[in-house]
């Protein structure tokens, strides 16, 4: 890696002096990935340098590995001829992707570009939502026939897959398309070139409709270790096929996705591109939560209004008031999150809202409780060297409890919700990852003022 | 998915039957990673009977897929030569795994019940760090010598490997066991078995040092699209190799240690066991950060005392005061949350800081000052009807600008305050997602106390 370093810092250079034959010399020698890095990070005067001097062919591979916020803009760059030569090198799957992250209008413009063949497979796949099955597989794998034998179907995978790198696997179809079973290379070069493929097929059993989600197949891929997943229709028949890097790119997005709504950031995940990204999509992303969330904290405020009286009495009550309430917004949070991640990671199902629950409900208790005790001595037994008036009506002793009481029923009420909120979320078909951290803490701030002026008002009022 | 729930249903029946013939038929027809879902769910007895019945071979796959947390239990059920087995049984990597999970007393046990020749391949993969290159390799793949052709390469590669999943990539190498180069099977199937390696061998350009983190690992697969990556010493020796099912692991290992980091959860990631997690290993991932956040949050509760008298003066500011306060909150931790998961995929690095700075300032009097005027307005236009006792000299007007201001101060100081502290922590090499939400939550609560009664004081008294 350190080696990499260095010459895409030469690269670097070769683009600030504009030296057009180091540049091309040096990027020649670049993977692709490391080329759109690169190109991110440029500043618009060095992107069209970058642009125009770049060959179509090595640019339709970096552009595969661009935000897809920047998509559009990077092959506008290009001459139609150049945009033509791009997508055409571009394997079916990557152009399908480019084609979903620009505009409608560019679409059409760029559709019409294409190879008559070309546009059949793109038009089809097109038809797949981005985020399913459909939409991530590619039609370029090895496929044979079952009546074939080894050498046959060597021949034939030399002339139509040479480079294909989803040789990894090559599946068996019958006549109608079904799938029928699945073989690797090394079956074929493992055995002798007269044995039919009938006798050495493997049968096929982990396949996804091309209308599943994305994540379920991303899910099968890490479960089952999975390398290449035949994507099939409701008749059987193979239409496509999903690699591992795939899935890995999904999980990568799914995590982030995750991440960013569990923080309160609405809309679609932003892709590696935090700086890349427009100041006005970033404000869209984050003003939604915050103004409901605003709304919601007024609750908060009134419920300190109706107690006014209680501050009144004792206001020292003021000094562990921010305490409490936000222990329950960070209780809340990691309950929250825990339940979340499990859920997204495929352990929770339906059945295990009572285990959460009591689980929650014990560990509540427990991280609540001892708080409080902790609190308790803080209170009884430092605070009178800080604060002197306290009423003797009152006394540390009565005033410590108080808040270790409050702050046991704060935590465990902030646990529980933070816990099963986000089942019941899943349960109404809202994406549980909405209601985390931001939303609980909001909700259980206000929880916590009622418990605290209450509980208070109780113990020593 | 919906015929494999059926087949995991019947299983179930089976167990709670103790039903061993439907049981062993039923399993056998299961992949062991549903096997291991199906263990992780059962109760003390239920799993009794499942260790007691399966055979070796096939727990040696299941108990590869069990969390962490599970498998010393699990292995404790067998006897000694059963144990003998399903180590045997296992591959080198999967064998490691197991013996890093469990306590050393175990290990030493178990590590005495080896084979003699997989006793030093386990020995020497035990030595590199769990998280580390070393030790997510496996050493059982294909690697031929630079002399051979074609056919003997095959012949020697079905003799040792016929079963190894890693014939995806063949190694190159020289006398010395240093890495020369690679080939893909398909390289050997479709060329001539007079073919010599040296013609038609490919360089091999991603390798990754055996003492470097698996993070580095996961991330070389993830961008550069790698199926096997070779694990090299610093001699070029070629030691092992890491697999792209090990790179789905990996990444969704870190996003989860991620995620639970950034809601304040201590220790270890907990690896798809949320409920199989003992109360006192939850205990002690939460509570450490609960408490340092309660004393911590003692100060907003300080500056709450020390403005007394604005409060005093004025109780209707109770109103809005956990709004501005909370808001600074929620986009603190969008702001870190976007700006930690941007370092985690690698985008910021270290001469962003200035940038990051730049669009977060924007952001911030953007939200802010929106937000603001939001509640301006409602405090303007709406309050009057709720609320008749506001000081004549005060007036709504007053009122509203000074909480707007406030909140466009709050929420530009968290916004800045939440993307740069990640930084700086990054920069002093702690953790940032230590500095996600909840840090930075109760840090900007104590700003915001003071920002609020200060712009109350100057705006109103």
């Amino acid at each position: 890696m350190q080696e990499e370093k260095k010459v895409i810092n030469g690269l670097l250079e070769a683009l600030k002096s504009q030296d057009e034959e180091s540049f091309l010399h040096i990027a020649a020698g670049l993977h692709y990935a490391d080329l759109a890095e690169v190109f991110e990070s440029l500043n618009e005067a060095d992107r069209e340098f970058f642009t125009d001097k770049i060959d179509a062919e090595m640019f339709a591979a970096v552009i595969t590995e661009l935000p897809d916020t920047m998509v559009e803009e990077a092959l506008g760059k290009f001459s139609a001829d150049d945009q033509r030569e791009i997508l055409d090198l571009m394997s079916d799957d990557d152009r399908v992707d480019l084609l979903q992250d620009v505009s409608d209008e560019t679409r059409d413009t760029l559709l019409e570009l294409l190879e008559p063949d070309d546009i059949e497979v793109t038009r089809s796949l097109l038809r797949y939502g981005e985020d399913t099955a459909g939409g991530r597989m590619t039609m370029s794998f090895g496929k044979i026939g079952l009546e074939l034998t080894v050498k046959e179907a060597l021949d034939e995978l030399r002339d139509a897959h040479a480079d294909s790198e989803t040789l990894a696997r090559v599946y068996v179809t019958d006549e109608g398309g079904r799938l029928i079973g699945r073989l690797r290379i090394r079956d074929l070069a493992f055995n002798n070139w007269n044995t039919p493929i009938k006798e050495i097929y493997l049968p096929c059993k982990r396949t996804i409709l091309a209308s599943a989600d994305q994540e379920e197949a991303a899910k099968m891929f890490s479960k089952y270790d999975l390398i290449v997943l035949p994507v099939i229709d409701e008749h059987d028949r193979l239409l496509g096929v999903i690699t591992y890097d795939d899935a890995l790119e999904i999980i990568e997005e799914e995590s982030t996705e995750d991440i960013e709504r569990m923080a309160g950031m609405a809309g679609e995940v932003s892709e590696r591109s935090y700086l890349n990204t427009t100041l006005s999509t970033h404000f869209k992303r984050r003003f939604p939560w915050l103004l409901g969330l605003a709304f919601l904290a007024i609750a908060s405020g009134y419920v300190m209004l109706k107690f006014e009286y209680v501050l009144d009495e004792l206001f020292i009550l003021a000094l562990f008031l921010p305490m409490v309430v936000a222990a329950g917004g960070n209780t809340g949070g990691q309950a929250s999150t825990m339940v979340i991640r499990a859920m997204a990671l495929g352990e929770l199902d339906e059945g295990s809202t009572a285990k959460v629950a009591w689980k929650e409900l014990r560990l509540g208790l427990l991280l609540g409780s001892l708080l409080g005790v902790c609190i308790a001595i803080t209170t009884m037994f430092v605070l009178p060297f800080f604060y002197s008036d306290m009423p003797a009506e009152v006394g540390f002793v009565k005033f410590g409890i108080a808040v270790a009481i409050a702050m046991t029923a704060q935590i465990t009420t902030s646990t529980l919700v933070g816990s099963l909120l986000p089942i019941g979320a899943r349960r109404a078909n809202i994406d549980p990852a909405v209601v985390a951290a931001p939303a609980i803490t909001t909700i259980v701030d206000v929880s916590g003022m009622v418990i605290y002026f209450f509980v208070a008002k109780v113990v020593m009022l």
